[in-house]
């Protein structure tokens, strides 16, 4: 299933550069950067609640912010995207 | 049906500023920002049809980046917010 990820990080509160670099790069090891703080994520069950579990662990709930959209199996038809960067499909198999 | 829009407006292009805000004023004017550049719209087909149309013309393909997500009419299930700033229930009627 796709899991979308957006997330605001309190940049100006303290240490929160050092979380949102973090929180890139924890999203990173699970799914595709397709904009700045947005990532899409295909995971089972388990694998989200892992990562919604280890996100958690490291924003400030008092500064932050982290929303996830469960878009299910059937997703590519329900994602539009308009100008720079297009996002690879996140199950294509690159070859290199 | 709920549409989530996600944008990067490149601001360090020329104009990019002054796109950002225009961006942003056009999508509270027909939904609820949710995070900075994250906002959610309870919308028919052509009211979709038309704010797409009218962000097209805002933004700059080259260096600006906009994102839709259908996430149909079911979508109060698919949304989880952890975090400050909880957006309120676009549909909830707010009396003042």
């Amino acid at each position: 299933m796709m899991i979308l990820i957006t997330y605001d990080i309190g940049t100006t509160s303290e240490g929160g550069v050092k979380r949102l670099q973090k929180v890139a790069k924890k999203c990173e090891s699970y799914g595709q950067r397709v904009q700045n703080s947005v990532f899409e994520c295909v995971l089972d069950y388990s694998q989200f609640t892992i990562l919604k579990h280890e996100l958690v662990q490291l924003i400030d709930i008092d500064n932050d912010s982290l929303r996830f959209y469960h878009l299910g199996k059937n997703y590519k038809n329900k994602v539009e995207h308009i100008g720079v960067k297009e996002a690879l499909d996140v199950e294509d198999f690159l070859i290199f």
